[in-house]
């Protein structure tokens, strides 16, 4: 194909496209800047801020201790329903609050406490590295005896389901898997991993931080047991906006939490001496709310809800596709490489490429010299990936286009020269 | 003393009070509405609207992932900052973030692990609920062989020193106490019980929840090993606003931390494989901070440090003297009882009165039926408690004058007859 070509087609994808409208329900601040962060801070929602100021101005600000009655009390039950709705499952299987660890912290403890006679912690080298953190704690403080298994990968990219197979026997506690996984957005057959987990009676985590909001999840189709995830991706929730976790309903009575808080308790209010764990998943709950960090989050799932995920995981397929057939025709011959599957039954929406100078690449994407240049925010992953985050909802296939333009013309002009081989901070 | 007296005798306080602009620089809803919630959401200050706007459309909007590096990063170090000379600590013996309860279930689980051999955890039966159930759960789930030792109260209101000397032995391993207790404002002296742990090498774990900003704590002085609190009371951080922790520095690295996250990896943007802990407290972070949380706590502990603890503390004292007089003269012949210590050396900003009829009261000085009437807003716990937070940066004395005639009015005419007995939510 020619270059041309696929500027044309580009544009030709987006007049065509059907959730186009929807880039405008998101804050623009007009610079010329193409967001592919991927995607670790989603874009804010146009009416966070108009919906903040109430929060702070009536909701803080006058009413007070009231709100936690009139509103806020409410608002993870409304934001459970929300998620509930785009992850296929009932709402109250879904509680939202702290963060992705800690909430993988509570499910494994739980289940390795539930599943007693059996040692095995099924994981692969693929999962986030912080979930990794976790399982080792689990083990290294709390049970000894217990060891992880790592499945490996025989290309860097994806996972073999028969490797996963493989590694479950009858001594398998947990499976603790990325549905998505970050750097190369391999992405799993969930209802395929969990019953071959079931087969043996093992008990599956899924971690759909990489997921969720970028790929249709129907977690009870799927007897999902456990899910944990994290909201500021593509759920576009903001900068440390709490996590959630999902426990199917009849699962839920079985597991204790290792951490019982007083929102877990039956009667919080009542400030009983003793701890009663309230019924079902409210039981995981600890702390109170971080209410100002959950309120961009309603005004985010209500967009995603309204796009609705098979749309959107619709133009996700072709935006990745698209990317790559620009892969193939202006990054390849220059020395990057494909770092996520090329089918794309098992990718999610983000799509890493790797070049040996990958970091100075991704720096001189967004820090560019020229001012008749776009500021293009990709994420780097090390040691050579660049990460670029299509979020389905606000990214445009100009924007793929001239996404890949610009590392060609970066690379062919040699302005990566300009910058620091060593990175720092978050990239 | 007469009643008109002591009208006069508020104003005459309110002129010579050197806080009284600070008042001011907190969000003012224009309604006659007195705040004395005792204290589980502090006032709003006034530029928290503006901040957040702020926060919003050019960190988050427009700036978007770049924050974390330019400002997000930071954020919970200059919260620690500002905290420690509030608390009378190093800056790198603060720890902003997650819930008071996962606070607390983090260093009692690592206090534990580190004083292996030791069996007995002493708390007293003033403490929250919530911190008793972490310390349940520790002992249930974790460390079955363990036990909690509950120091009782001969008044309902303190405890006495010589109970908690009674209750330490060679066999303790951690002594969990609020500081000043959550119903009854008693207030401990922080150093003559850390000695008294430290003789018998016990390690104490303070819950400052109800003290900082409220009291003047210090606690490199008293040689404490470790706190925690939350910022939504007299911090005023906003709703769920997250928490604190503190460990003294020749302590830090001898703890392990049992929920190993990505924020307390050594190297967390390098995504290795491995956990390692980063150095000194910060191997207690746990997720990604919840940025929009914790905005407001920089606005407000900024006022606090402009008003300065002693003047606060001093103030603080002659409100709760100021309230006993007139519990004396206003409220103690309608059957009023005293919730709270009268000597103010072992008391803290806030100050229950007790009354068969509490929740009823408490409701009714909520909810006036007349026009003509200021709201006040109090606080109740079970059974027959009510709570009043004077929060010395925003209380007048007048506020309280108005609160304690209200509360005689509402008695004498017996307008709590109007309302329910039985408590819902928070109150």
């Amino acid at each position: 194909m020619s270059r041309d070509r696929l500027l044309r087609e580009a544009r030709d994808l987006d007049r065509g496209d059907p959730l186009a409208s929807f880039r405008q329900r998101f804050f623009d601040d007009a610079t010329d800047t193409i967001y592919l962060d991927g995607n670790s801070l989603g874009r804010m929602p146009a009416d966070v801020g108009e919906v903040m100021s109430e929060v702070l101005a009536h909701q803080w600000g006058s009413r007070l201790i009231r709100s936690w009655n009139e509103r806020w009390l409410a608002l993870p039950d409304t934001l459970a329903a929300q998620l509930a709705r785009l992850l296929g499952s009932h709402s109250d299987e879904i509680l939202v609050g702290d963060s992705t660890s800690i909430n993988l912290f509570k499910l494994a403890f739980a289940t390795l406490k539930l599943q007693q006679g059996r040692g095995r912690i099924v994981t692969d080298c693929l999962n986030f590295p912080s979930d990794r953190y976790i399982l080792q704690g689990l083990i290294d403080q709390h049970f000894p005896n217990h060891r992880l298994v790592t499945v490996g990968t025989s290309d860097g990219i994806t996972i073999d389901a028969h490797a996963i197979r493989r590694a479950l026997d009858t001594d398998t506690a947990l499976v603790s898997l990325s549905h998505v996984a970050y750097k190369s957005a391999f992405l799993y057959d969930m209802k395929e991993i969990t019953d071959m987990a079931h087969q043996v009676g093992a008990l599956v985590i899924w971690d759909v931080s990489h997921s969720a909001g970028s790929v249709p999840i129907d977690l009870n189709h799927c007897q999902a047991d456990m899910a944990v995830g994290c909201t500021y991706k593509y759920l576009n929730g903001g900068p440390g906006a709490p996590a959630f976790l999902y426990v199917r309903r009849d699962l839920q009575d079985a597991l204790d939490t290792p951490i019982p808080g007083w929102f877990g308790h039956a009667k919080p209010f009542a400030f009983a001496t003793d701890y009663e764990p309230d019924r079902g998943l409210r039981r995981f709950a600890v702390g109170t709310p971080h209410i100002l960090s959950l309120v961009p989050l309603e005004c985010s799932l209500d967009l995603l809800l309204q796009a609705g995920l098979d749309r959107l995981r619709e133009k996700s397929v072709t935006q990745t596709e698209f990317l790559l057939a620009l892969f193939r025709s202006h990054l390849e011959p220059l020395g990057f490489e494909l770092g996520s599957p090329t089918n794309p039954q098992h990718r999610g929406a983000h799509f890493s490429l790797r070049h040996p100078h990958g970091y100075q690449i991704n720096q001189a994407m967004i820090r560019p010299k020229g001012t008749d240049v776009p500021i293009i925010i990709p994420d780097f992953r090390p040691p050579d990936m660049i990460r670029m985050g299509l979020a389905p909802l606000t990214t445009s296939f100009e924007d793929i286009y001239r996404a890949a333009v610009r590392l060609r013309d970066i690379v062919e002009r040699e302005e990566y020269l300009h910058f620091s081989a060593t990175p720092s901070g978050v990239t």
